[in-house]
């Protein structure tokens, strides 16, 4: 753009020609209403889309920011993979922050990503996480913002997720088609919503096949749904003689947990104790017995995660609006030995 | 910083004053050695320090770059969540890529970080990576950079990682001192260093014991060392009837690839055929039977690495020679049902 047209579009607007310049660099001083203005007179002195695209690609970090809880764990790995190629395809860069579960930390990270001025943000919430201002203030910005797995329903941007309670829902009628009767259900903590839908799913099922609900056998994973929260709860059902024949349990993790326990206690799978888990972790397939279990689609759910939040990155960046998406991604249950 | 002294710095360089801002600003379009010449006058005409340190400041990305060959892997997540604890600390951010084992890729990534201005970089090395111009680049940039874990020797820089050499020494005599008098192999591609070393560590472990060298027992894994490795070339062994009583595998996963072969066909583990690993994987502990292997510290590794690029990132900003580290961190041999 050269500097007679600055000057126009300065005059006319009744503002410097430094802030016209700032404005269409996209510099962070300038009000957004400003911007628009010089933008949108710009283009009525007819500048060419590319010329104009080059200035205003300097606004552009070229870079998103994921936050998930756990960095260690078989399916975020495999969302990291899936958003990781799709940016690749871009040549966006990815700045991957780990939430540790911590809700203030999870809020000190969003601030530090809005500051990076990253195109876009992706997320998973941290089980602590109840309560969105941090979430709004993205949207606030104008930052396009994706919510996958463990998501908030209240906040309004795109989500990407599997239907936990429709697969939690099936999970158990399986089970009781083949015949278990007295199921116990090992949950996920009470506030991320996969965990309370997996939960919902389970009750569900048990009363649709006219099986009374109990809550006695259910059981709460403290400690983040990990591998001693399982073995810890089945230590618990063998001791106080509950006679159970089967687990659900939230997560594979946790079913690997009751493994090593009732292996340990010589109690039969699934003879006398049938376990079926959550996710699909490669382990799972290669422990004995191998775990039965509902295949949760990481990769794919990383992939269209950063797919949509490109799309909206786009979008926005030729000022189209932008309609949020809720995309539910297919689970399937994979039988193995444990049931 | 005032437009006076600006001036004067300006005039004693023969510069103009845009440059000296620049320079003092640590714009890229400045020479290094007008950048130098405009620190030492400043220093000279008796800035404060620490005002200087704010000018100087804005050179800083606050963010590094890490390139990794796989991100769905137990031992490289642990690296990266010892790297993001490090971070985190110190406010940075850490941009990860994945090289999928790709030299191309691994090349191009190391530019994009470069365009990014990063302010250090640490990488893993692909396993087709045998030349190193593009690390030389990142020095010659003067950007720190720290190699973990699949490092070269030959590339002069700091580096972190384990005597791979000496525990497969290590592991190998365990295996001999236990009885076992064939034992087999199975070891990674030819070019990383750690695959090389491991492989090194077993032969000499042989000779120093009088057990012949047989190549014949040595099997590459040429799939990145994952489970189906190990699972066809323990097929291999079985059916080649090499009679063999032990093997040593490169990684845990092809020591699961194995022990899943060995199951399926009911040869007894130990009793027939030993199995040791290598990187102690979490799953490890929770097949059956569980592997023994050999313990590497993950998230130490990535603390570390991280801790010695922070320090080089320091020492530069503060124009203090860096002196270059190799550290080689401990492992141990933690023992189970397969051997």
């Amino acid at each position: 753009m050269n500097n007679t047209t600055l000057k126009e579009i300065a005059n006319q607007l009744g503002i410097s020609i430094t802030t016209v310049s700032k404005a269409l660099k996209g510099y962070p001083d300038v009000s957004e209403k400003t911007r628009k203005a010089v933008v949108e007179l710009a283009n009525q002195l007819n500048y060419t889309p590319n010329s104009f695209a080059v200035n205003l690609r300097t606004k552009e970090s070229k870079t998103i920011g994921l936050i998930i809880p756990t960095i260690v764990h078989h399916f975020f790995s495999n969302v990291i993979e899936g958003i990781l190629e799709e940016a690749e395809k871009r040549d966006y860069m990815v700045i991957i922050l780990q939430s540790n579960e911590k809700f203030e930390l999870e809020k000190k990270q969003i601030n530090l990503l809005l500051n990076k001025r990253v195109d876009g943000i992706l997320i998973s919430l941290s089980n602590e996480t109840g309560e969105f201002n941090h979430l709004n203030t993205v949207l606030s910005h104008n930052t396009p913002l994706v919510l996958f797995d463990k998501i908030a329903k209240i906040v309004d941007c795109s989500k990407v997720m599997i239907n936990d309670r429709k697969a939690a829902y099936d999970a158990v009628c399986y089970l009781i088609k083949k015949g278990y009767k007295k199921i116990a259900h090992f949950r996920g903590s009470y506030l991320p919503q996969n965990s309370i839908d997996r939960f919902l799913g389970y009750k569900k099922a048990l009363e649709d096949n006219n099986i009374p609900y109990d809550p006695s056998l259910v059981f709460v994973c403290e400690n983040n749904n990990d591998f001693q929260d399982g073995y810890e709860n089945a230590k618990k059902i063998i001791h106080e003689n509950l006679n159970i024949d089967a687990i659900f349990a939230v997560t594979d993790l946790v079913a690997i947990g009751v493994i090593k326990y009732l292996n340990e206690v010589n109690i039969s799978i699934p003879g006398q104790i049938a376990i079926l888990g959550f996710s699909n972790w490669f382990m799972s397939s290669v422990i004995s017995p191998s775990l039965s279990t509902i295949d949760q689609p990481g990769f794919e759910i990383g992939r269209k995660s950063a797919e949509i939040l490109f799309d909206e990155i786009n979008l926005k960046k030729n000022h189209l609006p932008i309609i949020f998406q809720s995309i539910e991604l297919e689970t399937k249950l994979i039988e193995r030995e444990t049931t």
